[in-house]
C-alpha cells in the first residue's frame, strides 16, 4: 500500500498565475476526498487570513482524508495550523548548504535544535507530524541522516525527502531513498519537482527503494515545472507495479478537469491519462489496429474506463461524409441526411478559416445541429441578426425571426452586444412570454481572439421546466444567440409535450 | 555522445488534431537543423503524394542533419523513401504477438525473412538503415534477439527498441536495453511513448544501459500521450548526466514555441524547461531565495540562459515583500516601507478573491498607492470603437486612436467581433509592429447575459518581453479592446524603460 499525499491546494496553488478562492479550494478538497487521497495538504495557514480560513474550513468539512497544514519550524506557524484544526502539521526547514546560507541564515546546530522543538511542539498537541528537509537532494547525506534521526527521536510520524529543485535522475534518487529507508523506522515520503520532466519517475524510483508515501498534485501543478502528477503516479503504481493505493481511479479524469477549470490552467491535449488525446487515435495504422483490438496500440494494462476517460477515433479536416457519420453513430448520434450535411458544412467552414477540427469541435458542432429540432418543427426560427457595439454607442441588436410562423423584427439595447441580442430574441417571444434566462455561461475559450467560444444557456419557465443548450462559434455573440434560440425551442417543445 | 533523432515531423504530426502543411514542415526541419539534431525523420513517403513531396523537399534542403524516411518492410515503401532522396530509411515491423496476430497477420519466420530482405534492399542503395521492432517492449526477448541479430547480419546500421504503447518503468526498460546492448554490435536507439508520463525517464534509463541514440519530439507531440520530449531529454542528459549531445540548447525555447505555433498545440504553463513558469517564482519563500541567489530555488545546473528562456518573478497572494519590492523597483517605482506594505496587502486581497495579479494590476495598485497616475504618458489612446456582427454580415470593427500623438482610423474584419476589434487595434500600431497577442482568456462570466465579463490579454514583443492586462465590463468586446490597449501601453513603456 502506497499512500497518496495530495498538495494541489498548497503547491498547486503556488503555481505562478494560479489563485483559488476559499470556496474553490473547498470544492477541490471534496473532490480529492471522493478520489480517495490519504492526505490533503490544504495550505499554509500563517501566510494570510484568507488562507487560514480556507484551511480551517477544509479541516472542519468532515472529510475521510487527513487534512494537513504547512508550517515553518516556528511556533507561530504551528499555532496557526493548530488553530485551523488540522489533523497533521507539515513542518519544513531548508537543510542544503546553499539554502541555509542564502535564506534561513542559521547554523546547522540551530536548525536541528529548532526542528526537534517544532516536532515536539506539534506532537504535544496530539496531531500527526510530517517533517520535511527542504532541498534534501542537495543536502550532504550525513547531515540529512543527522536531522532525520533527530526528528524521528522527537516523535515525528513521517519524514519527507523533497527534491525541491527537481535535479534527481531516478537511479540516483533510488540510491538516496534506499539509504534513508535503511536508517529510518517511520514512514518515508517523497516530494518530487518536475524541472527535467522526471518527477513521476523519481516518485516511482522512491517507492521501489522503500518509500511508502508520495506527494503529488493534480495536473502536476506547482512552482516552476510543477510537482509529480497525481494521475501519472497513481496509474503507474496501479498498472505497471501492481501496487495498491486508496485511489478510486475512475475519478481521475473528472478530478483533473475540475482542477483545470478552477485553476484556469489547460490540460495539454497530449497529457498522459487525462489529456484529450490519451486514448485517441487518428486514422492510419494505429486506429486501424485499435478498431480491431484496443490493446494493439494502447497500454492494455490501462484502459480509458479505468480512469473515467473514453476512447476516440479522431477525424481530420479532410474527413468525408461517411467517416463523420460513422463516428457520430458510434457516439450515439443519429443525424438525418440534412443534419449530416449541416455538420459537414460547419466543419469545412472551420477548416477554411485555417482551424484544426478537433474531436471536441466536431462534437460541439454535432450537439448544436442535433440539438435543434428539425427546422420545420421549430417554434422560433432565426432569420437575421445584426449587432453593434463600441465605446461611444449603446450596444444594439436587431433580430428578425419567425415565431410560430409569424415574422417579427425587433431591436433592443443591452449592457453589451450579447445582452442586447439576448434581449431582442426574448422580445420576439412577446411581452407575455414566461421564459426567462436562468443561466449564461461561457464554457471554453482557448487560444487567441479567433478561438472557438462555447456558450451554454439555461432557460426556464414559470412552471419550473428547465432546459439548457449549447453553441460553439468563433463569434461569441452569434454563439450566444444560437444557444438561446436552441434552448427556447427545446423548452417550448417540452412545454407542449408535458402539458398534453 | 548521445545522438538525437527527432521525429516531430512524423510522430508529432500523427498527434490527433495536428496537421502541418509542407511549407510548415520545411520551416520546422530548418529549425531542427539549427537546433543541431542528428537525424530528422521527415515523414512516411508512401502515405500520400503530399507527404512524399514534403520529405523530398526536406531531403534536398541541404541540411546538416541526416534526413530519414519511414517505411514498412515492403519494397514499394522503401522505393518511395529512396525516390524522396533520404539519407536514411527507417524500416519497421511489429514483433509482439498481439500486434502480429491483429495487424500484420504473418508468421514470425516470414517477418524475419521480410525484414532481412528489406534491410538488404535499403543497404544495396547505399543509404543508412534503421530497423525498428515495433512494440518491442511486449515482444518475447528471445524473438527480439532473433530478429535484431538477423537484421544486424543483413547490414542494418542502427536498431531501435520502441516502447510503442508506453508500458515500461525505467528500471524494467534499463534491464531490457542492457540485455539488447549485450548482444548487439551496432548503435542501439530507443523510442519511448509517454502513456504513463515516463517517456523521458525511460530514454535516460536506456542511455544508462548503453543506448547511444534517443528518438524524441518537440513538445512531446505524438500519438496518444505523445513521445519523449526533446527539451527534457536533452537537458537531463546535459545537466544531470553531463552527457554530450550536438544540441545547441539556447534554441530549445525558440524551437518549442515555433512548433507550438505551427501545430496549434499549446505548451502548458508548467511544462519543464520551455513552459512560461519553468523559471518563474511566486511564493514568498521561493522568490525571496531566488532574488538573493537564483540557484536556491532553481536547479542551478540548468539556467534560463542555457535554454533561451527568462527568469520571472510573478506576483500573487503568495508573494512576499522582497519580490514585490524588486518587481516595483525594476519598473521604476520606489515605495516607502509603509507604501510597500499597503501594496502587498492589496495584492493579497486580489489573490484571495481568486484573481491572477497581472502586470497592469500591480502597476495600477502601485500608482494608486504612490499617487502617481500618469495618463499623459500612454502611447496608444483609444478615441472611438465601433463593432458590428450578425448572421449575415462579416464581423467588422472600426477603431480611431491616437498612436504616439498621431490620429489613425482603421477598420478590419475577423471571425467574430472580438477578433475584428483586436485586429483593428493591432493595425493601428502599424505594419512593422512586433507586438503579438500571446494569450487571450475570459476569466469569469457568471450569471446572466448582463454579467461582468473579465478578459485577460497577454502580449509579447520579439525580444520576449511579456505583459498582461485585465479589463472587466459587461460588454465583452469592449473589455477585450480595453485590456489589449492597456497591455500594449504597458509593453511599450517597458520597452522604453528597459532599452535605455
Amino acid at each position: 500500500m502506497v499512500k497518496i499525499f495530495d498538495t494541489t491546494l498548497r503547491d498547486g496553488e503556488q503555481t505562478p498565475g494560479v489563485s483559488l478562492t476559499p470556496e474553490e479550494k473547498l470544492i477541490i478538497a471534496r473532490q480529492l476526498d471522493k478520489l480517495g487521497v490519504n492526505v490533503i495538504e490544504a495550505g499554509f495557514p500563517v501566510s494570510s487570513k484568507g488562507e487560514f480560513e480556507s484551511v480551517r474550513a477544509i479541516a472542519n468539512e468532515g472529510l475521510t482524508a487527513t487534512v494537513c497544514g504547512l508550517s515553518r519550524i516556528i511556533k507561530n506557524d504551528i499555532d496557526r495550523c493548530l488553530d485551523a484544526d488540522v489533523g497533521m502539521v507539515h513542518v519544513f526547514v531548508s537543510t542544503s548548504d546553499i539554502q541555509i546560507a542564502h535564506t534561513i541564515k542559521k547554523s546547522r546546530e540551530e536548525i536541528v535544535a529548532d526542528s526537534i522543538k517544532a516536532v515536539e511542539y506539534v506532537k504535544d498537541h496530539g496531531v500527526l507530524c510530517l517533517f520535511s528537509a527542504m532541498d534534501a537532494t542537495r543536502t550532504p547525506p550525513a547531515f540529512l541522516r543527522e536531522i532525520f534521526t533527530a526528528v524521528e527521536g522527537a516523535g515525528a510520524d513521517i519524514i519527507n525527502i523533497p527534491d525541491t529543485v527537481g535535479v534527481m535522475a531516478p537511479s540516483a534518487f533510488h540510491r538516496l531513498v534506499k539509504e534513508v529507508c535503511s536508517y529510518m523506522n517511520i514512514l518515508v515520503d517523497v516530494h518530487c519537482h518536475n524541472d527535467f520532466g522526471l518527477a513521476v519517475a523519481n516518485s516511482l524510483a522512491a517507492v521501489e527503494a522503500g518509500a511508502r508515501e508520495v506527494q503529488v498534485t493534480v495536473n502536476g501543478l506547482g512552482e516552476r515545472a510543477g510537482n509529480a502528477n497525481l494521475a501519472e503516479t497513481v496509474m503507474s503504481l496501479h498498472s505497471i507495479y501492481g501496487a495498491k493505493t486508496s485511489i478510486r481511479t475512475q475519478y481521475l479524469v473528472e478530478t483533473a478537469r475540475l482542477v483545470e477549470r478552477l485553476t484556469e490552467t489547460r490540460i495539454p491535449i497530449n497529457a498522459p491519462i487525462v489529456g484529450d488525446n490519451a486514448f485517441s487515435h487518428e486514422s492510419g495504422i494505429h486506429s486501424h489496429g485499435v478498431i480491431e483490438r484496443s490493446d494493439t496500440f494502447e497500454p492494455g494494462i490501462m484502459t480509458p474506463e479505468m480512469v473515467g476517460h473514453r476512447r476516440r477515433i479522431v477525424l481530420g479536416k479532410h474527413t468525408g461524409r461517411h467517416a463523420v457519420k460513422k463516428v457520430l453513430e458510434e457516439a450515439g448520434y443519429h443525424p438525418t441526411e440534412d443534419q449530416l450535411q449541416e455538420i459537414l458544412r460547419r466543419i469545412k467552414e472551420l477548416g477554411d478559416k485555417g482551424k484544426q477540427v478537433t474531436d471536441a469541435d466536431l462534437q460541439t458542432i454535432a450537439e448544436v445541429v442535433l440539438g435543434e429540432i428539425a427546422k420545420g418543427e421549430q417554434a422560433l426560427v432565426l432569420k437575421e441578426v445584426a449587432v453593434m457595439t463600441g465605446n461611444t454607442i449603446t450596444p444594439t441588436a436587431t433580430v428578425r425571426a419567425l415565431f410560430r410562423g409569424e415574422e417579427k423584427v425587433l431591436a433592443n439595447i443591452g449592457v453589451g452586444p450579447v445582452d442586447a441580442a439576448v434581449k431582442a430574441v426574448r422580445e420576439i417571444l412577446g411581452q407575455d412570454s414566461l421564459i426567462r434566462v436562468r443561466d449564461f455561461r461561457i464554457e471554453a475559450i482557448t487560444g487567441g481572439s479567433d478561438a472557438l467560444a462555447e456558450v451554454v444557456i439555461g432557460v426556464e419557465d414559470t412552471e419550473g421546466r428547465k432546459v439548457s443548450a449549447r453553441s460553439a462559434r468563433e463569434d461569441i455573440v452569434m454563439a450566444s444567440v444560437e444557444a438561446l434560440v436552441s434552448a427556447i425551442n427545446r423548452l417550448l417543445l417540452l412545454e407542449e409535450r408535458t402539458s398534453k
